[in-house]
């Protein structure tokens, strides 16, 4: 009944993909590298767009919105930026399309609609927000300026993967300018710590906090801060990440304000940004070969509720039942569906509720309705137990949040007991290529040595930690001095 | 103290314009005919598009997302639709940028970089979203199908103007499948109530039900229903439309299904959509010399508290009133804000709020510190009381409802004081061309008439009323026979 996905075990790789079009995830579309994200898979994202915004707007941020489109000379204004996203940008050159003069039922690009200047559709919006921002700032008074957007981007991936990597995603991007440094690093580090809280409190999704290296920060970053989560096969997912723009966009915008001593300085700058790809996050991080493991508070269903019965008097006599405790349990906040579809048998219904993740299934059949009891399915640990009904109802809450708790913790247990320590290169490889997970080791510091590890191994720096050991030793390659650890791993 | 607004009758089109900018809805962008929607005008379309989201889902719908593109081929595959589109869309050629050789700290399109099919950015979403159907749709058992999304789109406007018409915009589609011709007129019907009912409730703004003609319908549609608003210049606003598809993006597609018979048989569909062109209408159709007026149920700020003060200690004491009734709204589900800022005088303040559309203002002075009481104005009728404190606190909740109601009502007067019937050619001309409004007049059906009209007076057909006179008679224009009424009007 695992409605014919792959095991984990025997190609993680095929069951991701399996599992995310299986559970009406979301799927590919006739646009390459563009994904269709269905309605049950959009309800996950909804739950986690809520959250997320309530957050930004409790830490003082407002959204707003800024176009689609980059024209070519703002886009490539801050050089480090432009360069970054140049390779793998969408291009609109022409504004119509007319009849092919061959074949009227076609339709060609107007050669006469030129564009006279490119538009690029917007990889990130630093270039169009800080151009913006040049208008918005003038004094002190006008600073700090906290702005989101939720919007859609492009990057055009040669490889591509449902909600991991695709050409068109969605996010939200923070922009924040600051009259001052340490603001904008605080600010930097403050919507770290958000993110980091949402994928642990609400995904259930233990992350490593830290700060990437030169070669792995955001083209236009003075620094990038990131979270880094370990899915089931060992690798490490980019969960989210914060970075301290310091003054470049400014100087490449103009951005200046008067401070309170009426001198002219430029604005320092944040930029931060989750993505649909934490849904590809919370997937693998969770699931098993029966489905989707959903943590209670990103269940779009918490609780299902099957009739096991025979011939319609039977059916009714369940739905009474099943409806005081639909009623219940909404009452208390709690997402219930019913299913008493008489197309679709009561096994078939199991898989289907476990191939997606509904955290509770209630079953009803008749031996209950003689003893007054329930079934009570657990989706992660598929524990079952038959319960007197009041009980059930009663217990559901506090079930939902042992288990939101529960699931965290495998993931925080998961992740320590797959970080490794190790000061030998032998080992480092061998932990690399056999054991996978994250490896704690020193590195010198250098862009070479990381090079030089990732092509021997694949493995690159997920970051350098916060928390992480601080004291000094020898790089795992090289044998040069570093100052201290850092998280090695492969990743998506 | 009105911020240097133009008067609406100097300069009604003026006057628009530089509102949206002053109170901080919008401005235009580096980007030709996009707009930048500041957080005060999201935060407005934020609320309308959380009414409109429960609307659509206690209706029934689901929301997704689809791609932003779409493939060349699939664009022109509904011939009506595409030839609609073909000439307003912008159009991606290529994947990349690279270094100009010429200067390297320039970009230009890399030629090697074309793609194979151009990709169309979506001005409506029919073709990607039916080619997607096309997958998801085998049997009866899979209908309805009842989709919604969140999107922006693009249609490249020559002449664009905040809100009203612009190259990008945000809007919500929605795209249904049925297995009956009946149950998918019954689902157009249905979403254009759901438009009237939240444009009247919740914007405040009265609107009239109808059918496009042949010339003002959908490109692909059967059928296009609207609901038309009528602007304080007498000019219509179309707020908000609900096709009928028929079979036509069924048979484009070939979308198919196996009815409870066996037979395959082409599925009929609907679409609808509202987009921030809504905001223009909310504007244009309370607003006034001073500012925005908005409907309590869409004011991001329901009541602004300003202190007047002389020194801290008078602010203090003024504070600590301000506190206790912003707690006591809050928790009455009021949004309130408290201006204490000494930056700025309490005139420069309530001229803010005025042009900002803030519903109900308290100000407290110091005398009424000494009397108990605040002063309470409306900014809808700028009427001022001085009540108790307790009184005016006890009366909100209800005053913005009453707010909420006259504002309809007002609208619903204007809307009906300025529509006029007649029979004579010589009347209707003098109306659209001096009074302004709708006029309810005999037409003959054809497009020849509807269109001699519009050249003549710059006229269109708002819509075939569905509650209008249906009595028949002779066509304004060329005295052939009529069967009912129609509603002309200059439009936006």
């Amino acid at each position: 009944m695992s409605k014919g996905l792959p095991k984990r075990s025997e190609n993680y790789s095929e069951w991701y993909n399996e599992l995310v079009k299986k559970a009406d995830l979301a799927e590919n579309s006739a646009v390459r590298g563009c994904m269709v994200i269905k309605p049950y898979g959009f309800a996950i994202w909804e739950k986690m767009q809520q959250e997320l915004d309530r957050m930004f707007k409790e830490t003082g941020h407002q959204n707003a919105y800024f176009p689609l489109f980059v024209p070519k000379s703002l886009f490539e204004a801050e050089e480090q930026n432009a360069e970054g996203f140049a390779k793998e940008c969408a291009v609109v050159t022409h504004y119509r399309l007319t009849n092919d003069p061959d074949n009227k039922s076609k339709l060609i690009v107007d050669p006469k609609a030129r564009l006279e200047e490119e538009l690029v559709v917007r990889p990130t919006s630093e270039a169009v927000i800080w151009n913006t921002y040049k208008n918005w700032i003038q004094s002190y008074r006008d600073l700090p300026l906290l702005i989101n957007q939720w919007a859609n981007v492009v990057r055009w991936e040669m490889r591509t993967r449902l909600f991991l990597r695709t050409a068109e995603f969605l996010w939200q991007e923070g922009h924040t300018a600051h009259a001052t440094k340490d603001e904008a690093i605080t600010e930097t580090k403050q919507m770290l710590d958000v993110y980091a809280q949402f994928v642990e409190e609400f995904m259930g999704v233990k992350v490593l906090k830290g700060q990437k290296t030169e070669s792995e920060k955001f083209a236009g970053a003075v620094d990038t801060l990131c979270i880094e989560a370990m899915m089931q096969d060992g690798k490490a997912l980019q969960a989210g990440t914060s970075h301290f723009l310091g003054q470049n966009f400014a100087e490449a915008f103009d951005v200046k304000f008067s401070n309170n001593e009426g001198k002219l300085e430029y604005v320092w700058g944040t930029s931060w940004g989750v993505s649909t790809r934490l849904m590809g996050a919370l997937i693998m991080a969770h699931s098993d070969d029966q489905g989707l493991v959903l943590p209670p508070k990103l269940a779009p269903i918490q609780v299902v509720i099957v009739p096991i019965f025979k011939g319609d008097d039977q059916l009714k006599q369940i739905s009474e039942k099943a409806d005081t405790i639909t009623k219940e349990l909404r009452s208390k906040g709690i997402s219930v569906k019913y299913d008493d579809r008489s197309t679709h048998k009561p096994g078939w219904k199991f898989a289907e509720y476990e191939l997606k993740g509904v955290p509770l299934r209630i079953a009803i059949g008749p031996k209950d309705m003689e003893n007054g009891t329930v079934e009570l399915a657990r989706r992660d640990t598929k524990e079952k137990t038959v319960l007197q009904l009041e009980e059930a109802v009663a217990k559901i809450p506090e079930l939902l949040e042992t288990m939101q708790a529960e699931i965290f913790n495998r993931s925080k247990e998961f992740t320590s007991s797959n970080t490794h320590e190790t000061d030998s290169w032998d080992e480092f490889k061998d932990i690399i290529e056999n054991k996978g997970g994250f490896v704690s080791a020193h590195w010198d510091g250098t862009a070479e040595t990381e090079d030089k590890i990732k092509e021997l191994t694949k493995a690159t720096i997920r970051c350098i930690p916060f928390d992480g050991d601080k004291t000094s030793g020898k790089c795992i390659l090289t044998g040069n001095p570093s100052s201290q650890r850092v998280i090695f791993a492969k990743a998506y």
